[in-house]
């Protein structure tokens, strides 16, 4: 019941197609997105769930850095463009199902958030509540000071 | 440039309203669904991204086991519940936005892909191929073998 496959018995649950280019892999949503998970590589902590096109995909393993595709200003977006905070990839893992990606990330300058704190995932949930467990590292008005 | 917000000064970006009630406060999809990832407790490992609807995740804190809508199968899923690999909920977060979740689990027996791996992200990304890298611990016809 517990028996371990041996080592050179076939992955009886092959999901890709080796003919596939990997961007193909990808099973896109119908919105030609998939999410993407940025984890510190040093610390493990999660950082932020994102969204990417093939574009921002195929950008981010060319360049090294995170690309997302930004749902709400409909556009690409280099992550750190404006706040420095980029995200220099360190590997990039796709889920048994081609439909979820992981990327391990060096987060420059210790913050991925656009609150200025360290993670997205600040909020824990306490008897119902969610409650703010994390401190802002840096004031955002400051992060994103124009001029 | 870099002046911390001094502890007593109020968070410059405020997500929640504190009225509403913490499953109001998730942004979820237009179907009805946020993605959540589950991160193991012990080794921090990100072990998958799956979706809840608002029922899965209500009953996900009321039972303290991971509960996600299955997409493919269109229904309630208890993971765990065909395999035995339930997940024991430590924690649950909430992003910035309100548009992603973040479980932080005890997976039980070690186990959380459908193929008998660890982890649902075992791809790795290498020279422009999808490449296993996580062995497959256990069998899954035997994982879900019937009768």
């Amino acid at each position: 019941m517990t028996s371990a496959i041996p080592r050179a018995m076939p992955d009886p649950s092959p999901t890709l197609d080796p003919t596939m280019t990997w961007l193909d892999a990808i099973q896109w949503s119908a919105d030609g997105l998939v999410p993407a998970i940025a984890q510190d590589a040093t610390s493990g902590k999660v950082l932020m769930l994102a969204w990417m096109d093939r574009d921002a995909l195929a950008r981010t393993t060319a360049t090294g850095e995170a690309h997302y595709w930004s749902r709400s200003r409909g556009r690409l977006w280099r992550k750190g463009e404006s706040s420095g905070h980029v995200q220099k990839v360190r590997e990039v893992r796709l889920d048994c199902d081609g439909d979820a990606v992981l990327l391990v990330v060096e987060q420059v300058g210790g913050i991925s958030c656009h609150t200025g704190r360290e993670r997205c995932f600040f909020q824990r949930l306490e008897n119902g509540r969610w409650v703010g467990v994390e401190p802002v590292m840096k004031d955002p008005r400051t992060i994103y000071a124009r001029d």
